[in-house]
């Protein structure tokens, strides 16, 4: 019942999935050499490694991770980035002749109620990208819902553009498991994908519970959809979901809506006046689109671009990267201190009996748990 | 900046939290008497140290922590249940005289977007059950914003008259740290609140964040309080936390709300029936109430004394509690190899310098925690 109501640690299945398994029939130099190459077949298996739980699919998974990296700082010390020339919003021209590093990729974080049409607005973006020559990997986070435990939607049939555009690359959530789990595949994807050619990531939430947070923490920029409607604007949405919020985009701006639309814009940037302001420096802006009939999504893209070169000119886009990396680091040792501990046999057996006494109401879990550190020796 | 972006996982503050400290003043044997005799000093002085990272506040804690589960066990064997005979609700007269065994407190998890009015309906119920011979604690969980890392609001001066209650007890949420580490301090603090004598528990989220999923890992019952308002009603609060309730209370029915109120009773009555069966068998209820009036503010215990009596009798309150039991042995172990890790000085020396050289953009976070793991002897 409450398998993922502890977003911070591994579910009771987690004794079963230390087990061992076989590598990838791949080597690690031929996926690298075929993530760098941008062999779209092979990136896919990298993030099925990725995905596994399976302890030497982890390894390769890490290798293969470290791979990647070695390339990316390399391209990041070396070539032109990417972006100059494409895709430059107003305001950017201040940079474009100055000494001011790009980064080599965007991501950017999407977030939205459901009904707000995440999948439409991301398709209708992701065209204009592709258009522009960019290429784009969509990524979800999907915890999926603690009672029904199923994926939600199938990603690919939601954007039909998208998915059969060659320069688009969709990558449905990993499936269910605790959020922190998640998180860390998708952000090990996120690595993968850039390696791989694609220099822009959405990574999307599915609106469904915490997955924002663990957005948040991956992203360069944090998008939040909001329809108009009637009344308190403010009240459907969390106040931390606002604060992370670097555009608030009011989507559906067509036919009779656009002057609800319009109106709406204008009270929450209003409401944001309330809020604190924000770390680097950046005031939030609120605008509106329609993913419809296309009108301002060029200008979202804009906005995004506007913030990339304002925050890398001020040197906080290279740090909320390296905040972000400090944050990685934690989560990779508690990830490693939990493996190692539940792959033991000793352990595993153990834990199977506390579980069995615990169920049945005769051990006491917090004495159950000390005992079991106390028989690793990991106490001292 | 994403301090608490990852729910999950202990911040980089994480190393100083485990230094050393003294234990209280009191001992263990002075505290466990102290807080079974109901002494609320004491029982404060011991939800301190359950609220302190210091290695020897933890180590005692722990203590208190065992000696009140033992007399928790022990009255739940031995005596009649505080419950019968006080406070029972529709239907429950069918168990009466039978011999289900009635669990000998409720925790009720109350949880509902900013301005929905938690306090006045907490102030409003609480005052209904010391009313009736209650004892009632009342618990936050706050894991605060992400930007602004404080403290919301002092509970105690929202609910007025709870807070002079001799037999209401009103803990504010403890302060800012991972939500992990605010869900494992308040597990515990209903432990002790328990063996004090308190028989009904209310754990309130704020309503900012992700923390209605901790909280309803640690309840009975999950109580969602909702707000007429017009159109599309179910916009504002995402599915996951719909799935999670147990009932849903629209709060303010009282002037010229009360129509409004029906309405919206009656429409989220209907979009329930598009959720999945909740397990356990137990249909959520949809009702209204106003904290200003009290109309129906009994009512909302009669519900929950429905769903003790129908879920005691089918056994899934009992079971329901064991789960969450069994999550708790996987959170007391992976908060003790979290420790057990940080805590040791050659370890919390090498992550000031892993932090130095990633905040640097000299080391790859995933290669700098292996690196650490393979240090501290902990990888096999």
């Amino acid at each position: 019942m409450d398998g993922v109501s502890q977003p911070d640690q591994i579910n009771p299945d987690a004794v079963k999935k230390f087990r061992s398994g076989k590598r990838s029939s791949h080597t690690t130099a031929e996926l690298v050499d075929g993530i760098l190459a941008g062999n779209r077949t092979l990136l896919s298996r990298a993030i099925t490694l990725v995905e596994s739980s399976l302890p030497a699919h982890r390894k390769q998974a890490q290798e293969v991770i470290a791979g990647c990296l070695e390339h990316l700082a390399r391209i990041q010390d070396t070539c032109s980035p990417p972006f100059v020339g494409r895709g430059r919003g107003r305001g950017s021209e201040q940079h474009s002749a100055s000494s001011i590093q790009h980064p080599a990729s965007i991501r950017v974080g999407i977030t939205g109620v459901p009904g707000v049409g995440k999948s439409t607005f991301i398709e209708a973006l992701g065209k204009h990208l592709t258009g522009m020559g960019h290429k784009l990997a969509v990524l979800a986070i999907d915890p999926s819902s603690s009672r029904s435990k199923g994926s939600i939607l199938g990603d690919k049939t939601r954007m039909e553009e998208l998915s059969v555009d060659p320069n688009a690359f969709i990558r449905p959530s990993p499936s269910a498991g605790s959020l922190g789990g998640v998180a860390r595949k998708t952000r090990e994807t996120i690595i993968l994908c850039e390696a791989a050619g694609f220099d822009v990531i959405f990574v999307e939430t599915v609106g469904v519970g915490q997955s924002e947070t663990a957005v948040h923490s991956m992203v360069d920029f944090f998008l939040l959809l909001m329809l108009a409607g009637a009344g308190d604007e403010l009240q459907g949405i969390k106040r931390g979901i606002i604060e992370m919020a670097d555009a608030i985009v009011i989507n559906k701006a067509d036919g009779d809506n656009i002057g609800k639309a319009r109106l709406a814009m204008r009270e929450y940037a209003n409401a944001l006046h309330l809020f604190p302001p924000p770390s680097g420096g950046w005031t939030p802006v609120v605008d509106t689109c329609s993913s419809r009939t296309k009108a301002g999504i060029g200008n979202v893209w804009n906005i995004i671009m506007q913030y990339r070169d304002a925050m890398s000119a001020s040197g906080f886009f290279a740090q909320r990267r390296r905040e972000q990396n400090r944050n990685v680091l934690y989560e990779t040792i508690e990830e490693e201190l939990r493996r190692n501990f539940y792959s033991r046999k000793e352990i595993a057996q153990a834990m199977v009996r506390a579980e069995k006494e615990i169920m049945e109401g005769r051990a006491n879990p917090y004495e159950a748990a000390l005992e079991l550190i106390r028989k690793s020796g990991s106490h001292h």
